[in-house]
Parts: C-alpha cells; sequence; structure tokens
C-alpha cells in the first residue's frame, strides 16, 4: 500500500489541523500507511493548542501529485478550499462535517455528520474501530470541538459534541471549560493585544 | 420528527429499490420515520427478486417537494439521476458506493464505501446499529448485491461483498448461486424470449 497525505482545508483552523493528525493517527493504527500535512501553518489559537499538549504542527504542502497518487480530506470537501491540485490526485476518503460541494472520478469512502466539528466524528471512528487515544491527542481533538463549537455555544452544537468534549476532556485530563477558555483567548488579537500591553 | 423519503436512482436497478428498503427499515429501527419509495417501477429481475422473497414494490413518486421536506439519497448521489425537485427539498442523508457529484445546501450525514453494492454498506450499517435483519430483507439485499457484482465476478466485487453475501444467504435461507442464476436470467431478454419460446 503506498502513502496518502491527509490534510484539512486552506488557512487551517484549529479542526482542520487536528483532524488529519487524528484521523492519519487511526489510520496507521489500523494498518494504513498515512502523512498529516497541512496547507498552512497553525494560526495562533492552534498554536497555543500544540504547545499545551506538547505536539508539534504538521509539515506545509504547496502541492500533493509530486509526493503522492492518493490524498484524504478531512473538515472539506470543496476543491476550492483544497490543495492547488487535488483536481490531478485519487480522493480516497473524505471526513467532514460541512455541506457538500464535490465531485469525484472514482467511488471513495466518506463519512460525513452534521456535528459541531470534524473532530466529533473521529471520536466516533476511534470508539467504532476500538482505537485507544494517546492523552494528549485527545487533548488536540478537544480543543478543536472547542474552537469548532465556541466552547459548546455555537447554534452548530450537538448533543454528541457535549458528550465528545467531556470524553476527551477525561482522557486528556484537563479542565475543558478553564482550557477552553484560554485557548480560544490565545486565538484573538484581544489576547494579543494585552499580551503586548 | 417529519417523515423523509428514501429512494434510490431513476430507473431503478434491483439494488436501487433495495437499499431504499433496507435503509428506511433500520431509520424507522432505531426511531426515524421514513418511507421507502422508488423513481420507477422495478424491473424483471427486481420483479423476481420481491416475488420470491414475498415483497411489495415500493411505491412509485414523481415528485418530493410536495410531500416532505427532506429526503434520503440511496445508491446514488447526483442530482440529474435524482428526484426531478430534490433542489428544492433538503438531503439529509446518503448511502451510496458510486463517484460523487454532490452539491448540498446544508451539512449532512454521508456514508459512502468503494463497495460492490449500497446494500453491502447497509449490511455494515445494520451491524454497527445491532439490529436484526429480516429473512426476507436479508433475500432482498442479497439479490441487490448479486446483480450490482453479477454474482460476485465483477471487478468492483471486494472481499466485504463476499462475506456480506454468505452472512446474508445465511440470514435468507437460500443456496445464493442458484438462486443468482435464476435472478440474473429473469434480467436478461434471453430469459424473457425463452419463456414465450
Ligand atoms: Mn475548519
Ligand atoms: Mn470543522
Ligand atoms: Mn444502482
Ligand atoms: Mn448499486
Amino acid at each position: 500500500m503506498t502513502k496518502k497525505l491527509v490534510f484539512g482545508h486552506a488557512n487551517p483552523d484549529t479542526d482542520a489541523i487536528v483532524a488529519a493528525m487524528a484521523y492519519s493517527y487511526l489510520l496507521n493504527q489500523t494498518g494504513q500507511e498515512t502523512e498529516a500535512v497541512a496547507l498552512g501553518t497553525p494560526n495562533e489559537e492552534t498554536q497555543f493548542a500544540l504547545r499545551h499538549f506538547d505536539a508539534t504542527a504538521p509539515r506545509v504542502i504547496t502541492a500533493a501529485k509530486p509526493e503522492v497518487n492518493s490524498v484524504i480530506l478531512v473538515d472539506h470537501n470543496e476543491a476550492q478550499q483544497s490543495v492547488s491540485d487535488v483536481a490531478e490526485v485519487e480522493i480516497s476518503a473524505i471526513v467532514d462535517h460541512h455541506k457538500f460541494n464535490l465531485t469525484t472520478a472514482t467511488p471513495l469512502n466518506i463519512r460525513a455528520e452534521a456535528l459541531g466539528a470534524t473532530s466529533s466524528i473521529l471520536l466516533k471512528m476511534f470508539n467504532e474501530n476500538k482505537v485507544e487515544i494517546p492523552a494528549n491527542l485527545a487533548g488536540l481533538m478537544l480543543s478543536a470541538i472547542i474552537s469548532d463549537t465556541l466552547l459548546l455555544k455555537s447554534p452548530t452544537t450537538t448533543e454528541f459534541d457535549k458528550i465528545a468534549v467531556q470524553t476527551l476532556a477525561e482522557i486528556a485530563d484537563v479542565d475543558y471549560e478553564t482550557y477552553g477558555l484560554e485557548m480560544l483567548k490565545a486565538g484573538t488579537n484581544l489576547a494579543t493585544k494585552s499580551e503586548l500591553d
């Protein structure tokens, strides 16, 4: 089996970065060969989460075709949000929680659910595949759900997102409300400014 | 919760008819209110299968909007293969094994896998939801996989389709090779002609 790249959308938010890391980890645990990459550098919120949970940012790519024949999209499905040459490679799988605007050349695996974050869908997939989530990855997935749902306050928040946050906070051993507020603050210009003040 | 219609593509084949019946049954068992319908009358092969397993064909619709606000597509995802007014209703879920050409207005549930038939994906979903498959529905799902994979001979046939056929044949209590050949013959003009001869 040849290596596949897993990545979220351009101008990545925390869910885009983390869902790639989480899905790549899950796929590798179940016998596939994948690498999580990103279509841009992490924003300040994501950098805060990566630092907090001792993780390094995925390598940034600008094209897929020079490296692989097949890619896996997370947290997006539209070509215009994807890697520049997405039309030249096979899309072999997608995990996403957005509306769809997708054309593929071949059949593929898609897991889409109307949940608050791609990372919530991925928690389900870890459970279904009975793969344990390492504590630092759980902390990152928690961060992604907090980011997309604004600490479970956004109208896109579902009952499952609430359960997911509690489950992941337990694995990561953090108080999600305290941590979540700090993380969201790290992502605002306000926070940057007050740090400078 | 309001009723949703579940249907396969226009000019329905056996998988399009049966996958609608199977997914509707599964959804209703898990607390949703759905009705399996069809975008055309069953072909001769499908009629053979319905007769053999004592089932009646789903009612045919020509439009969705007069009846429901929300629909569920099986065995297709492209608007041009779907109900005439698909653009005027919400697509709330899709189960399919084809390449994609899909635009939606809202997030939705999608389960797509590159298996030989939509009915193979549905067998997985019954198992995941721990819902038992009635013997006659199992016989129909078996018929759909045999139809799409030409008795497990088509290049689209996967290892899981083979397992699915054996599992479903056991539940339906039929010899799938003998039954499958009869069913495929019922769908050919040759068979129609020799019956007339
Ligand atoms: Mn995102
Ligand atoms: Mn997201
Ligand atoms: Mn079909
Ligand atoms: Mn089919």
